[in-house]
């Protein structure tokens, strides 16, 4: 039986090569579809209409317009770095630990 | 409903919290023991017994033994990176793309 971590990562792989299609890489319109139909909360709640241009400006070390898998795979680290430091703050103001 | 994202990211972040217990950090103890239950082929397949120690030393910037939440999530980017290097050199070696 796989490891719910191993299912983790291997969603995160397999998610980059579905966006990707036949390409190696993501455009900042594969990167955009995939924000807005798997981390949809992240684009509801975002006033800066940019913010995903402002991500994939970040991970596009090469600025020619692609992201590879592995700075996508860095890039949900940042995320979940987000979503952490979110929680975090929302359980201290709920007045938990 | 969740999105897949959103259950992938919490999952990393609920993990990171079960395994430092009452603590914001994992120790090695900690990291070592969530390698082996969590990604026990990991564990299995290093022929390095010192792996884990490599991945701690890595994580662990101020080397006070501690790895906090951020380094565990870019930890998790890497082995991620890495799982994704093994799964194209052997999607070659089957000829396909």
């Amino acid at each position: 039986m796989q490891s719910q971590m191993g299912h983790t990562m291997e969603t995160v792989i397999f998610m980059s090569y579905k966006f990707a299609g036949d390409k190696s890489y993501l455009t900042k319109v594969d990167l955009r579809v995939l924000m807005e139909k798997r981390v949809p909360r992240f684009s509801e709640k975002q006033e800066d209409p940019l913010a995903v241009d402002k991500i994939t400006k970040d991970q596009d070390q090469s600025r020619d317009g692609k992201v590879d898998s592995q700075s996508f795979f860095l890039q949900i680290a940042g995320l979940t770095i987000a979503c952490n430091d979110y929680f975090v703050v929302y359980m201290k103001q709920k007045g938990k630990k």
